[in-house]
């Protein structure tokens, strides 16, 4: 299919639970990150939870980038998701295994709205109207 | 698998572009839908795009709420991305689907964080070292 967007996502194993927790650490990361993955930010926001873990989420001109951490399990979820042909979400991921050095990780890349089901849908639509 | 989180991703296909383009229509009702999946607001984010489009991004004590518009397509991008036992993102999600009356749509439930995977890293790491 021919999609509007492309939608990264990843869990990073074994990570080290200090970097995990540490905002400071995380903030300029991820901000790089969207810039590996050639997109831009447009605004973040980071939350550290009690006792532990940090939420860090990007709207990119292009969507968003997303950070979860779990510091007792060494464990951080990743997603990249970006519309347009240029930005690869890939080189954002690539980019955090090498600031966050998990011992092991998994992605899945999505594709996220169908063109052709939005030229249907649309259509049948306007042909109903 | 047991997982640390679920992650339910959503496409809405022939939407109202008028609502879709609306900040102010979303704002409140991608909030109430944090609260219709059990889960808690810590904070909302949303940027309008020109010349139209609108993405919205709630942390939540349990992760992320997202909704990514393209009003010239009517269609919207939707996903809630919540940890522990006690939210029901799907509940979110099918509020959603009230509010926008898409035409048509799509939803994916994925895992995030296999919890055995994290055992057997953190073993394997604490065996290692």
């Amino acid at each position: 299919m021919t999609a509007l967007a492309r939608h990264v996502l990843a869990e990073y194993y074994g990570c080290d639970p200090a970097i995990l927790d540490d905002p400071d650490f995380l903030r300029p990361i991820i901000e790089e990150a969207v810039r590996a993955a050639g997109a831009e930010v447009i605004k973040t926001s980071l939350h550290q939870f009690k006792p532990q873990g940090v939420s860090g989420v990007v709207i990119l001109a292009e969507s968003h980038l997303a950070v979860h951490t779990w510091p007792e399990h060494g464990f951080a979820a990743v997603e990249i998701f970006t519309c347009g042909t240029e930005p690869e979400p890939e080189a954002g991921h690539r980019y955090l295994l090498e600031q966050l050095k998990p011992a092991y990780h998994t992605v899945r890349a999505l594709e996220r709205g169908d063109m052709d089901t939005i030229e249907r849908i649309n259509s049948g639509q306007a042909a109903a109207g």
